[in-house]
This record gives C-alpha cells, sequence and structure tokens, in this order.
C-alpha cells in the first residue's frame, strides 16, 4: 500500500476521545477498520533513508532469532499443551498491557487479576478481552500497539483493527487457530525460527522443565531452549521470604548451607548445574549497581545475621555489592556470561501490592550510577578477558556518560540493548544515537526480546531488526558510513552480536 | 511562499555579530525585511510528513483555546482599561525577554526594572523598546522569537522584521492599535476564541478581580475566566513573610487560625470559595517533591514552631512533605485537579534578588526526582479515582525514566506538557517522544500556556498544536498510525484532554 | 558522487564480524576499497535541509580556525622537527583510539604503551599500526572514525579504506609525505589555516617553547600560539605530588610560597606571565564543580595542612570549592578568561593506572550539578560583566535543565561546545538542540577542538561547521529562522564567537 493510499483512506475523525477514568468505552467509527502493517513501517520517510533502510532490513529479516535473554515459561514447550485462549496467552501475562488499562481506570478486578487470597472477580476470559480490546486505543503511539497489532497480523492472521467492536471476532478467529496444531507451543517455536531461546530460572529451580525437553522426542527444540541462572532471591537477606529462599536452595544443593562459604560454594555448584543443561549465562537485578569488598568476616557476620533473621535493608545493600564481586569472580572462572539489570524500584504502589501481590505493573525505574557505584568490582575483573559483564539500564542518562565510557573502556564490559520501557521505536533510536559514537557497535551485544509474552518474540525482534537497519540507512544516507560496512553492522546487531557475546557459536 | 523562494530570498550575511556584554546595537543590514510567517512553520520538510503535518493542523488551527493554567493578571479582564502601550504590554511583564537581555550585558536599569526602593533608571518605554529591539537577534532559535513574532503578526499585522532600525516604526504602529476599542482586554480575549482562561492565584485572595468579571455585562467572559487555588506562599514556613501571609489568609477566612487542624480547615474553606468562583484545580510549587506522612502532633509542633518565627528550611521541607499529602486528600473531597509543579531554585541570583526583588528570570532549575519522592502520596491516593494529580518537571531525564512509568501505572496520575524552558518546539518533541511509548497519549493532558504575557497565548497555543501535528504526522509517515487514530490524537492534544482532565466539560 | 552511486556501490556483506576479546583480525572483504569523502557528508538527506546545508557550510568552510582551547604540544612547533613516522602521530597520543582497541581486548602491550617502569613490549611502529588498521572497523559510526578518515584523506592524500591489508600500503604513504618539509608542523599549522592556537599549560610552566616560538623567525606563527593557564596541579592538595608541585611552582614564581597569601600571589604572577606570552584564558578541571567561601583562617589552615602532607579528599574539596571563587576573582582583575571542565573521574581503572601511569582512557564521566554548585561563584561575581566564565560538561542532562538557564541569565556565564565524549555528530546536534532554546546562540563561545592530536584539528573543525550548518538548514527548513539570519548565525559559530569570547579580537 502506498503512503499516498494510507493518507487517502483516511476516515473523518471520530468523535474526541474523552480521558475518563472509568472504563467504558466509546463508539469507535466505523466498524472493522482494516488491519494492515506497511511494508516500509518503522522506516523514516525520506527516499534516501528509506531506500537504504530496506535494503539493510531485507538482509536481516529471515535471520534466526537469538533470544539470549528472557522470561517465556519453559513449561508450554515442555507439555507443549495447546494455550487455553487469547486472554490467558495475550492479555494476562503482559504487565504491559495491564499497567496502562489500570492507569486509566480500568480495575485490576476488571481484568481478572487475583488478589492475594485468590480471590478473582472477573473469570470470563471473553469479558476480559472485550475490556482489553474497548481500550487499545490507550497504545496508540506504543511498542506495545505495534507488538499486538503485529502479533494479530502475522502470527493469528487477523485482518481488522481491535476496537470494542471487533473484539469479539477477533477473539473467536484466535481461539480457533489456537485450537489448531500449528499453534502449539512448538510449531510456534519452529515456525518463530527460534535458534536459541534462554529463560530465566531462580537458583535454587531444580529445572524440570529444561530437563523435559532435553528428554522429550522433540529434536528441533532440544538443545534450544536453554536457562539461565538468576540467584536474586538468595541475595536479598533483608527479605522476609530468605529464609525460605536458602532452605530451597538447600534442597537444589542437596546439601546444608550454613556459612557464607559454604553459601558461595552452593552457588557455584548451582551454576555448574545450569551449564550442564545449557545456560551460558547469569542474570542479576539489583537496586543499585553498588559493588564493594568485604572481608571474609563481614560476610560471615551477614550471613550468620541474615540466618536469624535480623539483617536489615542496609545489611542486604552490603551483602549484594560484595556478591556481586562474587559473582564476576565465578564468572571467570565457569564463563557464564554475567547480565546486570540494576535500577527498578519494584512494586512501587503499596496497596496493590499488598493486595495483588508483587508483579503488577508498577516497577518504577531510579536515577541509578554507574562510573562509582561498579569502581570496585571493575578494579578486581574488569580487565580480565575471561568476563564478560553486560550492563543493562532504566536510566537514560548514563549511556552517553557512563555506560558508553565504560564499555569503550574496559575488556570485560559490554552494553545490553535498550531496557524495558526503552525497548521501543524512539528508545532503541536513542540507545544507538547516545551509545555508538563513544563505545562504537561492537561493544553492543546485539537485540534480546526480554519477554514473558511468547507470541510476541517476532515481532519484537522484527521492530528492532527495523529500527536498526533505518538507524544504519540514516548513517549511509548522510555518509558516515558506506553501505558495504552497513550490511555488515545490520547483521551484526540482528544476529552475530548476541550469538557471540552470549557464547551460543561455542556449543 | 515556496522554501525555495525562502531560499532565494536570501540577503548576503552580515558582519559578524559580536558577542559582546554592553547593550550597543549594530547595523543589521537592510532596513525592514518583511516579517513573514510561513504556513508550514514548524513541520518538517519531508513532503511525506508535511502533507500529513497540514492535513492534522488544519484539524486543530481553529479550535477554541483551553488555558486551564497560566498566570494572566485578571485585573486587566475585570477593568477592561486600554493597554499602555507596547513596552508595558510585551516587554516588561516577559522574564523571557529581559533574562536574555540581562544575560548578554543590558543593564536591568536600561529595560525600566526598579529597584526595591522604587527607583527606576529607565522610565521611557520607548527607549526601552529600542534596546528590546536591538537586541532582538538574540531570540534568533528560541521559542521567545517564535512568540513575538507570531504576536507582532497576527495580533499586530506588523509587517516588518523587528531590529533597531525598525523599532520605533513597530512601536508606533502597535501604540496606535492598542489606542482602539479592538485591542482591548476583552476584544482581545473573544477574537482570540479562548474557551476558558484559568488564573493562578494565592490562598488569601479575595478574588475580587473575577467577582468583578462575573457581575460585568460581559457575558462572552463571565463564566470563562477562572481562578486557581495556590497556597505556597502559606507553605513556606521558613519565609520571614510567613507571619504575613498567614495573617493575609486569617482575614481571607475570616477566623483566627491557631492550630494546624485549623489551618488545614481553612484551606479547605478556601478551595471552596475559589471553586465558587469556577475553579476546578489547585496547584503547588515545592522545590522537591518529596512526600512523606507525619504525626499529628509533628505538625501542630511545626505549625507553632513556624507561628513562633522559629521555623527552619528543614522544618518547612517536612511541613510541605506532609501538606502535599494532606492536599490529595482534600482534592478526593472536593474534585479541585492538583498540579504539582516541582524543581525551580526560584531567585538563585541573590545580588539581583537584593537588589530588585524576586521574579527576576534567575529561576533555575534544579534535578529532581520523583519516584522515592512520591511514594508516600502515592500510596495515600494514587490508586483513587476520585483524584486528578497532575506533574510538571524541568527535569527533561525524568520524562522517560520516571514520569511516564508512574503516570503509566497509576489512576491518578497525568503528566502536564513540557513546562517552562521546555515549552519550545524541540522540547515539546522530546516530551511526546520521551512519554508516549510509556505512558501513551491519554495519561497527558494536553497542553497548557502557562503565561503572563496574554497577547501571546494564540501564539503558544498554535506552537503547540504545530509541533503535535508534526510530531502525528511522524508516526503516521512512519506507519505507525494510521490516518484516522492520528486525527483523533490531534484534536484530544490541542482540546480535549485539557478540557476533560480540568473539567471544564462538567461546568 | 551521487548517492545512487553510493548505495549501488555496495559490495555483498562480508561474514559476520566476531565479537571476540582478542586482537585477532578477519577477512575484510575486497583489499583496498576506495576512501570516498561526500562533499555532502553529515548532512540531512532531505533536500529542502541538504540545499541549505550546502550554502550555509559554503559560507564558512574556508574560514581561519579559531582554537581557544585544545592540548597539542607546543614544543612540535617550537622544534619544528618532521613526525617521527605514522603511529607516533596518528595511534600513539590518541587515547581515542587505544581506549576502543583495548576494550576490544587489545592489550596495552601491543599498542607500545609502556609501563610505569619503562617497559615497553612492542616497540615496531608498523606492527603497532597493523593492530590499528586491523581493528579500525571498530570505529564505524564514530567521531575518531569521521576524524581519521578525513586526516587520511585530507591531509596525508590516502585513497584506501584503513583495513589489515592495506596497513602497510597505507603506513608507507603516509612515512613517505611526514619525510618531505610540507609536512613539517609549522607547514601543516599554515596549510591548516590556523589564525590562533591555544596550548593548555601547567601553572609552573615556564613556558619555554612559546618563547622559543616568539623568538623564532617563523613570522606566520609567532603571536599565533598561546598558552592557556591551567593551575589544577597545584590545587590537588590531597595528592601525593602536591608538594612536588607546589616546589615547581616555587621554581616557576622564583620565592617560597609558605602561606595561602603568598599562593594566591603566586598564581596571579604567574597569571601576568602567561598574558605576556600571549594567554586570554585560564582551564581548571575539578571533579565537582562546587563553590563555597570560606574564611582566610580555614584556607590557611588547609594550606599548612596540605604542606604537612596532612590534607584529606574532603580538605582538597573545600580548597578547590574556595578556590574557583578566588580564581573568578582573579579574572575579574586581569581579564582572562575562566574555562571549567568538571565532572571526570581520572582513571577509573585502578589497575591499569598503577601499571601504566595515568591517562590511559579511563577517564570516565559522573553526574554533575551546578544550579546549586555555581550559587556563591556567582552571587560573588557572576553579575560582574569583566567576568567571561565558560562552562563545559560532560553530564549532557544539565544542558537544559541548568546550564541553559544559567548562561540564559548570568552576564558572566557562557557555554562551551558539546565537550569530549560528545564532540560527535549526534552530541553536538544534541548541545545545538537542548541549549538553544532557552540560552540562544550567542550565549555559546563557538567551537574549540580540544585535542592533543595536531593533524586532526582541521576535521574536527570541519566537521563542527558541517553540523552547525546542518542544524540551521534544519531551522531554515521548518521555516525558523531566514537565510539571512542563519548565515549570520553559521559564521558567528564557526569564527566569530570563538575569536571574541576568547578576546582574540583584542590582541
Amino acid at each position: 500500500m502506498s503512503e499516498q493510499n494510507v493518507v487517502d483512506s483516511a476516515r473523518p475523525a471520530a468523535a474526541g476521545r474523552t480521558n475518563g477514568t472509568n472504563g467504558s468505552s466509546v463508539a469507535r467509527g466505523p466498524v472493522a477498520s482494516p488491519l494492515v502493517l506497511h511494508p516500509d513501517r518503522f522506516f523514516d520517510p525520506d527516499p534516501a533513508i528509506r531506500r537504504v533502510a530496506r535494503a539493510l532490513y531485507e538482509e536481516t529479516r529471515t535471520l534466526p532469532l537469538i533470544c539470549p535473554h528472557g522470561h517465556v515459561d519453559p513449561a508450554i514447550l515442555a507439555t507443549n499443551d495447546a494455550f487455553p485462549e487469547p486472554t490467558a496467552l495475550l492479555v494476562i501475562p503482559d504487565h504491559y498491557i495491564f499497567r496502562m488499562l489500570y492507569s486509566q481506570g480500568v480495575p485490576m478486578e476488571a481484568l481478572g487479576i487475583p488478589t492475594r487470597d485468590g480471590t478473582v472477580e472477573e473469570r470470563s476470559p471473553r469479558m476480559i478481552w472485550r475490556v482489553f480490546a474497548s481500550h487499545y486505543y490507550l497504545f496508540r503511539g506504543t511498542p506495545t500497539g505495534i507488538w499486538i497489532d503485529a502479533e494479530l497480523h502475522d502470527v493469528f492472521g487477523v485482518k481488522v483493527k481491535l476496537t470494542g467492536e471487533t473484539a469479539d471476532r477477533v477473539y473467536d478467529e484466535i481461539a480457533e487457530k489456537l485450537a489448531s496444531p500449528e499453534f502449539r507451543p512448538r510449531a510456534l517455536f519452529e515456525r518463530f525460527d527460534i535458534e536459541v531461546l534462554a529463560t530465566t530460572d531462580a537458583a535454587s529451580d531444580l529445572l524440570p522443565h529444561h530437563q523435559a525437553i532435553r528428554a522429550s522426542d522433540w529434536a528441533y527444540g532440544a538443545r534450544r531452549v536453554v536457562p539461565t541462572f538468576r540467584p536474586d532471591a538468595v541475595l536479598r537477606i533483608a527479605r522476609p521470604s530468605w529464609p525460605h529462599e536458602l532452605a530451597a536452595l538447600e534442597r537444589a544443593h542437596g546439601a546444608p548451607i550454613t556459612s557464607f562459604e559454604a553459601f558461595l560454594a552452593a552457588l557455584a555448584e548451582r551454576r555448574r548445574y545450569f551449564q550442564a543443561l545449557g545456560a551460558t549465562a547469569t542474570d542479576h537485578a539489583v537496586l543499585e549497581p553498588w559493588t564493594a569488598r568485604q572481608t571474609p568476616e563481614t560476610m560471615e557476620a551477614l550471613f550468620q545475621q541474615a540466618r536469624r533473621g535480623e539483617a536489615t535493608a542496609a545489611d542486604q545493600r552490603t551483602f549484594e555489592a560484595h556478591l556481586l564481586i562474587e559473582l564476576a569472580r565465578l564468572s571467570t572462572e565457569d564463563g557464564l556470561v554475567m547480565q546486570l539489570h540494576p535500577g527498578s524500584w519494584r512494586d512501587h504502589n503499596a496497596p496493590i501490592a499488598a493486595r495483588y501481590g508483587p508483579d503488577k505493573g508498577a516497577d518504577i525505574p531510579v536515577a541509578t550510577e554507574y562510573t562509582r557505584n561498579l569502581q570496585a568490582l571493575l578494579a578486581a575483573h574488569g580487565n580480565d578477558p575471561r568476563l564478560t559483564l553486560i550492563l543493562f539500564t532504566l536510566d537514560e542518562t548514563t549511556y552517553a556518560r557512563e555506560l558508553a565510557p565504560l564499555a569503550g573502556h574496559y575488556p570485560a564490559l559490554k552494553l545490553g540493548p535498550a531496557w524495558w520501557f526503552h525497548d521501543s521505536l524512539e528508545g532503541m533510536r536513542r540507545y544507538r544515537e547516545q551509545v555508538t559514537e563513544t563505545a562504537g557497535v561492537y561493544n553492543t551485544v546485539g537485540f534480546n526480546d526480554d519477554t514473558r509474552a511468547f507470541c510476541s518474540i517476532p515481532a519484537r525482534h522484527d521492530l528492532a531488526r527495523r529500527v536498526d537497519a533505518n538507524w544504519l540507512a540514516g548513517l549511509v544516507a548522510r555518509h558516515q558510513l558506506d553501505l558495504a560496512d552497513a550490511r555488515e553492522l545490520a547483521r551484526a546487531l540482528a544476529y552475530d552480536l548476541a550469538r557471540t557475546t552470549y557464547k551460543f557459536d561455542r556449543t
């Protein structure tokens, strides 16, 4: 469809949208406008840029997907059960969706979110889908809107825009598809052309689903689904749940853990266990990326305090500051790539956390500092060629000020892609523009989709490939880069860098 | 005028401008270059974007102006006296203008700024106008330049560029206009097509001008000029002027205020008084948006300390931190929309404040934190559908990092438009690009002009409508949005969102 | 070469680049691709912008170079010896280059970096050049890549892209050129059309090279190379090297310095000495730009503590906070322009500093605050028309939030250009977009190259002139500015502002 046609096909604007805080739907113009994905979408309209963007995207469009960091539940691939219905697949697990609806006054209850005591007010998936569909206009101009349109169109073949009016029709269409064998998880995995998919798993996880996948007759996927070692829970010694987490670690480890030394040994052993099931990386989330070496005596004292349930938030901060250095050391020994995801204040909305539990779309970033905070870790291991430490951030001000200068110097450091709220068209553009001039492209690690929404994986990679192609096309059109170099870079960003940095080329 | 003509009409560059620190004027090339406002101004030159931008702008260009936050003096509309002459109307009240001239070495005295003891050195409006005109080149590339050009051209019909050479001619032309009935304040108000104009008023203000407007025979404007409740002065308990402010509040309230409880009751009563005269909103300026609930005992003790003239800056900080929560609570009860404008260090230039008093263009932003600071208020009232809390910022780093994630979750939160220094072409673009992908459009509240420069109101709305049309056109040209949706959004940004969020649709 | 040709000439992408941490080279496609500098490079491809950008650039392209701040070693111009060979000229002194190579796993040793005890592993310039050339692809999309391509092409006439394959050929070509008289430093200085070049020199420097240049028969350059007074070393009282620095200052001053008063007097005397050799400016680097007036007693006590070798980091912070105010005062007296370069954590990589010494590409920016920190200095001297204080930053978040509002008010303040990591295409664009709307153009000071890489000077000015021309062209194409005004501004940014602000027009 030509650009002119898109313009010409415009219908008169509907009546002004109200910005009310209730969940009511408003008449949405003609029913069933077509859902069209323009082949040049997300490219700059300038012909000199668009021409090159098309050429570069064409080089990467069909490359397999490397998914080195994400949150897909491995159970779906272990059991390969059919997805139940559209709402459970597309709405319920996606906190991007319900945070937006909640922000506009849709109650959690209307979205089927259970309270902590298990009460669920709205149990009908179709009713929840209707609420979602009638509010789908809220996602205009957002990456969620881009991803969902692409899922609907490309994965499920939906050809009408999702609105309150088309809600039922689209629901039925997807539900019918989900019942067919072609829409089972493994079939989709193959159709998505996923070369490797890393999940994210607790340190105490025995990884039964990964074992089941490996043991299954699914030849295609047996070596393509790997775990990632994320020991956050056992580092948070101030949490009431910590004794429970330690006990789980003891069970997985198969021995009591009564000293800090034993704790470290258990972590090292668990890492080997993960590696045996294909893991190439670890992941760590902290509020601040503060690192500071403590004496063995201090660490032992903190550990015993924690065991007595007496660790404070300040104790945990110190504990984590030392542990990050130890975890980097372990990586120099076992070769696991270390990922650091700092700066999210989890469960900011206290009443919501109290009523519905954690992970309800209320994680809010805080300003984050890397230059001072990482100094101790980098002094210890930053020059070690055996370490790969990938930094992520929710604080874009650190891209050009701290992260690019750090990654442009320390051999161990690499920069993860634009993360979470910034994994968007403008967010990825800002990332490239603010990182590249100091760190270059080769100190970055390509894309990762970081999603628990399995069906959104292709859409997310496609958006990233389009954005990167368009960014490189801008460099070519401004004669900063020739097309041959741009082609190599496009492929590196879409495939090579993720594959090599996460060491999937070595397995 | 076509783009080619603009290029072709170029005159040879004049001699290099000196960057001297004195106020002398320099020969400015040919006298009386034409002042031309290009119909496509502020749109990207790319034809695919410009075509859509024009179409979207055409939808919003003639919509009435909603002015929900600003600083116009209601007296001008109450008396409807003719504006005295150009300098008093356009230069003296505009701190954007004299801050720039002062920064380039023009003394305050030469601009007619009186010292605190009332001394005024330069009393001739025409002489001040000449200084302004001969330095007008300083505003190239600034929003002030855009607004003033538009005022001169569209409001006053001036057809030559303002320079030292054309100063007198332009002055005379405007002065002549100001003498005619068509340029009286109420006539301009109607000509500007202002649907509603909110002023900003102290808590102790008895609002005589608002009463006069309502009591007048000005049918058009009687219900269109409304006050806004801004109690900042009575919250700043560490200021030497606080006892005076409290006394003024007591007079307005009609009863002594000798306890914190009485203080809160007086605020609640004053809010009802404002509401009776049409107010739909309150406004609050604090250095930090810190919120923290205090015990009743603490608040009573702070209040009594303040009455004794013993409150410190730290006391005031604590007082304000609790008061913001109380004010949010009051909003849940009376329905007044709450606006928060934090982060400006007022009167940064101590010698200037000592000599000339406050508000002399020396308010400088500081880095501002929202995630931690607002947590207590949001835990108390952020999930309450009765509250609308509109956040503003002078710290653009918080757009994507804190404000959009907060507004994209909490039902009570909305984001005010790009504020003050950022109410500019690039500033508004950065705002849209950094806010929309996480918060969407519908968690923002449209435009407000925030000005005391009455005649600049149409120019400010026009710039915002052009910038938003152009931004939306970029999304359409990149196929992120179809034109029908873009049309709805353009109208929402220009009119609907401000009208509904500030509840002008309910009165 | 037309844009279409650039696209058409593309060769198929080579095999994916590995992101390994060793220094091995990879086959780089066809040997000897041509190195082409497109005449429209760095301009937006949009025809409406490009047309104007060309016109504006044509006005500034051949203007002489004003270099008011940089780090060229004056010895090269004093002796005028031939540069030894390409590696010593282009690679060794450029920390932009070896930081990137080191970040990708190339050991310092392989780059000929000596350890502190003087050990050098790789002594062959040609071998080091080969390592550099085979990793040159790392600089794709970076300003270093832009500068080096321009140096190779325009200064040395190289016509092939630098790769592992062309390394020797390019090396030989440059080496041959360097042996000829036309490539002696003074000849290049004249060929580069440098109107004035300021070096950066320690307070205790007797400036023998500047004296030699003035005493030489080099008429062209005798008054064009001037020193800059940078007393950082004698302000860092907590450094172990401070007594040594003080002793050096005493020798230069010719008298013992045993009190703080004497210390200030010595600084004032040294400034006069620099002025006599043409200096028009001072320069100051601090971690934080904190200013705070101390009592004479405090300063005397700190000074004596420092003399006893007992000053702590906190003492130094206080000492510097007061000294910055004193240095501003001295500038009001002697008229030297004051430059402030804060916010770099020097030698962040402790093991590298221990092994190889300082300045090994491990200076990392930290978040920097100006509004609160500069308040004391500005209260003392910010309204004084005799002071020019030029602020620089590595923290781009301060451009719009703090620096532009400060410079848009205080007569003494001006903003230095985008600095260091931000002296890049995107960095300069962000600077203009974030600074101009509040501070205007005339509160900025034009470009400075800030380089120790002598041969990169023309390339750096050319990039800045292109970026500024393109930025102004965007304003013209969006009808924010007419072409006549844009021409004046282009010239101001390229030449006038640096010349007048640094007072080179007065000598």
